[in-house]
């Protein structure tokens, strides 16, 4: 073979590589930009389904951080009783773009989230909380899913800065 | 020709299709990125050229869905004095990533949106409204335009739910 | 050399001109998403690295436009003790998508920002600002910098208006 045609043959390899990097970054950015549609809509297993089987959520509930493991306790949480109270009332968990940095088959993102309410009583929508997150991402069979998405609450809280101070 | 130079050919038309994909994507989430600036603005024309010929917007206004019908009604609403009483206020129409369904010249895309707006009494921005999106697209002459936006006020109405719920 | 591979040559070349530009938008995505855990977790010289060495960052206080001019300026004002204090109370500069224009090695992205702050005496969130912003940019050995920053408070000002108005 020519040397032209295997310096093409290396562009091409080189080029295939800088797609896969793009499509990573597009597939763990629709994963995140998925979530608030499923938690909004009430749709546990789809929800469930963009963690890793035995995948963690860990957020802040008061001054202490909360863990679901695996699957089954986010469906849990989705179908409770006071994430249907939030999501009947009106929500929507409107999440930031993430800064993503990819290592091969392993990614951590990071992004804001923020719970904006629906207050019947005075008919006007509301902040309730703005957290930093950090989603620990693995790509198994192909799909990217999230091992660890750990949000704190920015109430001044220091880890919620020393999480976003990590991030780059 | 010889099996290489085929091989690499597959490689190159099937390199092509992926970025082609990317760039699909990319041009719709601009698409989505450019409503805010252009109805913030007051840009009548650049809004309404967002839309297809026929395009249709469809939104919450109390507890019905009101439907403008083609770019000259989305001109109107720019120019109207509701939405010029919001702007000269001081407002942000702040959109969501959207997670994007692509197939072939059509897509739907669903994302939140939140009017920010300003009041000046008070000298403080609040929260507005907060709505589920569903925006049908498709591609003519290789330019993505919306056929229909939807979009439903997340105040507790079960269609906002049931929109978000479609989206995956 | 046959007129096919020419022709791979040619697409070949014209590939990698396409990828070069998602990947451009994508660090110009990747640089805006990182202002927010940057500034938020008081990393000053995370912060200024997003500048050029020249760069300047130009926002409202109040009716008037401020201007900081260099990255030792822009370190200052994150060590400031007026920053300090929101990011102790808690702070998300939470960004929105953003337009990009892009020309070779410059770039003009349009995009919102909201900063979210908690009151600790309420408990609550609370949207304290929303301005539009213009990050004017140019590729320096390789990497994006910010050459300017503009950013106007959207409270019924002109300027505001105008910086959107300009975006397509």
């Amino acid at each position: 073979m020519s040397n032209e045609l295997t310096e093409d043959r290396r562009s091409l390899a080189d080029l295939l590589q800088r797609v896969e990097r793009l499509e990573a970054l597009e597939e763990i950015a629709r994963l995140i930009a998925s979530y608030g549609p499923a938690v909004d809509s009430g749709s546990a297993a789809a929800t469930a389904a963009l963690w890793d089987v035995e995948g963690r959520y860990r957020f802040s509930v008061g001054p202490d951080l909360v863990t679901l493991r695996g699957r089954d306790q986010i469906e849990e949480m989705v179908q409770g009783p006071g994430h249907q109270q939030i999501i009947n009332d009106g929500a929507s968990h409107f999440l930031g773009s993430a800064r993503i940095e990819l290592d091969d088959e392993t990614a951590v993102a990071t992004c804001y989230s923020m719970l904006v309410r629906y207050d019947g009583d005075s008919r006007r929508h509301y902040v309730d909380r703005v957290s930093a997150n950090r989603w620990v991402l693995r790509r198994t069979d192909g799909v990217w899913q999230v091992v660890e998405r750990l949000n704190h609450l920015l109430d001044g809280r220091e880890e919620a800065r020393a999480l976003l101070g990590q991030s780059g």
